[in-house]
């Protein structure tokens, strides 16, 4: 599939950090939404570079423009295309990078697949620039799970570095109620923690370094019943879709690697009946169980590594020459690419959670919540 | 998708506990492959219960029977589907778990899915025992992979409850060299730490209680290029299939959740020249960039949550009567999967790592490592 | 995908002609759906040989074994499994066949596919014995259909060699007005036409020949709106399954290649409201239009090229040997497969109808009529 | 699917006759091709209009501009996307088309499918103007099959109204032999029916009417063992395929449609050795057993209809106030869509070829003819 997604609901994205244009194609899509634009582009600015001095000073202009697929802002259930035109592309900052593989970077491993014809300026195709088509399509399937389905995602900061953000709580996670975060420069539970991590990426960025953290996602509103058992589980789903954002190196739902230390007896999340439908007591299964959802808040985290793009001297390997070579890799970097990844992770949860309910409830609107 | 899975090598698993049989498909395999049925029922036997006191006193024949897809014991091409008939079924066991839905399981939300029509004995197509003709379709590949491409799966009980296993180092990870691991009934690196895992496993039996743990799997052999940038990344095509195996609740590749606690001057894998090959210092990606392998083993660890099944007393709720009750589940259970999960989660990468090849290579043997 | 078919139903066969068995899974299925053994067993009666001097005198014993996805004879939504275990096999009759190609076979493009090791014997996965486990798909689909949705699905046998059946006229096309087709032995809508067929059949018999012909197929009850332009236009989905049978060569909907011998003024269906419903005058295009039903009738038809085995000499190559030879093939052979062909047709149409409605749709029943 | 197709090779494509932009994207292309610009602007210019009294006078410009996917115009292995933005757009033309429902058009069953929600103008994304990317991919991967795996694809007007051109013998069908018809801006083989199928195609659009033809197409240059049995046979892929183009209505393989009315002796190809490789006398059969390649040339017909719009008064119906009415469609029309439709044909044949060959021999452009 590569650059294609989805059951049900198609997503083909495209595009090169220094190529003419970035873009997505979204098929599938139902008819006679209304595009929300305000929406789109403010999920899209959580993700722009150049905010503030935590992020890279590139300013990309994230300025989409939609080809197809919609008649008077409403969609027509042909493929919508929207396209982001490139333009603050300065190439010559990466040709010194042709033949020198950078660490921690798809350089090499691009360079042996397809054998040496990759677009290599800004990493081409394996760019995180790419990811802004992909938050076009899911902030668009976020607004639709959002006014037609009342499935609300949002997302903190749980660590940058060796620090933690508070717990979110179960009694915490009722429908809009942590819509707050998306409003959030920098979304945590606790300031204080927000302002260890903060002063944790500069000390980074001063250090010429770089620093990763952990997002911890929850989706609430989304009833029982959705997902497959074995190949197609929600977790499969969710994690085949999050592991195609660039930097992600880890992924583990509700307890998550916690629940192997734990007994069976505390575990099993129990069933009791309140206001006459079935709720679980605690949510250590993170809303899925044999695949499926059990009605209960979807819950994750997403580990994300250290930005691989560092300005410190790197030792590496000179492809053309067979030598070995010292990097020091210019440009604008992200000290920790974070804060950015956050939302892009949202909307990729909110395609997979379209996709899933499409594939169960057919292509329409009429099975609102 | 549900219960079918891959992109060029595809299977198909079907059965239910208590049914007529369980059993797999399997198409597009490449013709010609003589069916190493040793190696396979080396391999399933060591998901077999019964073996211990460690696992369930349940004797599930497993011996497999090729219905199709073979002639002379070697692939034709042809669809091979194997199945394994279900002898020591005992249905009564479960006749109270019709309506009362067990916690941990999938009872309730499979309930909603199917609408009150799965069968309910046993977890029905839930069970963990369909695992079983996947491993049979996962040894299949694990011992193609071998023979022909030179690539060998090995796994160790990273840990279990609170109490770990060594680390696997770098150094040790040539070809073969992990592979005395698929000989051992309960594979570790330190008997020692294996004595205290099985003494956990045995405590929480003694509660009427069950425990979890993880498994660490490296994936030798494999050269770079295979993979896709975004969707079908390697860590995504590995965790979607991961996922896919009943109790799996986490996964993480490389350095996993810890790289977010590094520096990017130190989680980036420098390269070097040896021995005119490329290779990296370190390990913290698992051998994974960008999606596509870089030539270094794969590493990943998966989070396996405990047995959801315990003797003791749990609270609960009737579906039909909409009432809160409490449940006794009774039965032969596991105190740990970890043990038995262990090899079907190699064949289920094997399966993963198969695909790739032949999505990149094409149906074809001749492109022996 | 080769012997997987299917967007959201999806349909697995395997097994060869004179392997241990053949069969099929069947995926996404909806739950709660009585599996009216009757009617499944009544469309393969129609399929099975033996039952007059028309076709071969091979009795095979098509009576099938589920093994899984049904509890109490209801789909559970599991993937369903179905075996027919071969008996009746005289692998002797095929032994010579081995390096001789058979001319009209898929003997040697499957050699050469699968490098000699296809299972040659009755043409091994290739054998139209194949088409009894996707019938037995087909025709639940259609049992499906009928029950739930209102759609019919009948055929008549429009021509064998250069006898053609009467026209099936719009007006009698009404829901189950033409289901009087499923009881007759020989499907024709003129009893004397269908006496001339069957004549033309046995005389070529008697000259240990074959002949071919076509099968006239009309689905009733289908709404407006099922398809898609382009890629999935109902045309390409009923072709792409159609074109699976064995021995099929052509295949037209509507007026099929007599509309290009017509004006556009006449081809045009143009509407009028009848009953307060809009309705097609005419049905050239066969109820298809943009790749999207228009709620009139589906009609196409299909070619069935002669039976490739005949018992007159033949020339052809010996693949070992590369040497020119003659083969004369023994054993017992269809003179014409047309009756034999057309439920299986139906039933394929009705696999391709069902999964188009259930990807709108969704999984679910309440859709009906 | 809707509106991406592909097995390994993936195109998707995009946009409305009167929206922003038309396009595709390409995904899994093959590394390291140099795009062939002349050759696809030759075959797309085959496919525009305002070439002569023949076609519609609507001058669109079908120059593309490639915003991905490649890099010094050679592919990169990245989705490749296309685009032709939209400029001389008449939407004011059909303003008075989106109530009325055009007799053999898809409006009435795309209002149904999406709900009135989807763009009436020009026919949206239905129109035949989408075939332009679709052309634009088609030519590219001929370009690839002719230069890299020596396979040739050609085509004919085989017949216009009731004039029918000659017959393409088996003898005249090696590797590039039909290639010139690639140069005819009328491509027959007979000048003097060529001149007869032209006087049908003015005398039709003199009446204010239209007429339909069919296309030959052959292939060679395919060598035996590409395809699979059943679900993916050739003939399969190739239907589906053809069937995506607007206005198909019928396919046939070899001798099709009239293989039905040969007896067995005649229509199976008997095997010879020439120059010690294995060929078939004949070509009933198209080149095609058991859904395999054989080696002989591919050649199969291709049915369409009438040009829908015609600008003669014809009754229809008003969807909106539900009373029968008469529509006179003005605008631009082409009296016979078979010249154009031919190149798109070809085009569509070569991506299917191409998916075979990667499907099998992988991304690779090293298994050279």
């Amino acid at each position: 599939m590569s650059s294609i997604w989805g059951n049900k609901l198609k997503v083909s994205i495209f595009g090169e950090s220094h190529g003419e244009a970035i873009g997505v194609v979204i098929d599938n899509l139902i008819p006679g939404i209304e595009i929300d634009t305000d929406y789109i582009n403010r999920q899209m600015a959580r993700r722009s570079p150049g905010k503030s001095q935590l992020s890279t000073s590139r300013t990309e202009s994230d300025s989409f423009k939609i080809l197809s697929g919609n008649f008077n802002n409403i969609t027509t259930g042909a493929p919508l295309c929207a396209v982001i035109y490139n333009e603050d592309k300065k190439s010559k900052d990466y040709s010194n990078l042709r033949d020198t593989m950078r660490p921690g970077h798809s350089d090499y491993p691009a360079f042996i697949k397809y054998k040496g014809f990759n677009d290599y300026r800004g990493g081409g195709h394996f760019s995180g620039r790419i990811t802004a088509p992909l938050l076009f399509a899911g902030a668009l399937a976020m607004s639709i799970l959002e006014k037609y389905k009342g499935i609300y995602i949002a997302s903190h900061i749980s660590s940058i570095y060796n620090v933690e953000d508070d717990k979110i709580l179960l009694a915490d996670c009722d429908d809009e109620s942590l819509n707050y975060l998306k409003d959030m420069e920098f979304p945590v539970l606790s300031e204080k923690k927000g302002e260890h991590m903060r002063a944790e990426i500069l000390k980074a960025k001063g250090n010429k370094d770089s620093v990763g953290g952990t997002v911890e996602t929850v989706i609430t509103g989304i009833s029982a019943g959705y997902g497959e058992p074995f190949f197609d589980s929600v977790e499969s789903r969710l994690s085949h879709m999050i592991f195609s954002i660039p930097a992600v190196k880890g992924i583990e739902f509700g307890a998550g690697f916690d629940i192997t230390k734990m007994y069976g007896s505390s575990s099993n999340d129990t069933y009791l009946l309140r206001d006459e439908k079935i709720s679980a007591k605690t949510n250590n299964n993170g809303g899925i169980l044999g695949g499926i959802t059990n009605g209960m808040p979807i819950v994750f985290r997403t580990a994300i590594k250290p930005t691989a793009s560092i300005s410190q001297a790197q030792e590496t390997v000179n492809i053309v020459s067979m030598k070995n070579t010292t990097l020091q890799v210019e440009g604008r970097h992200d000290p920790c690419i974070v804060p950015r990844a956050l939302p892009v992770i949202e909307g990729a949860a909110a395609l997979v959670l379209l996709d899933l309910i499409m594939e169960r409830d057919g292509v329409t609107l009429n099975n609102e919540k």
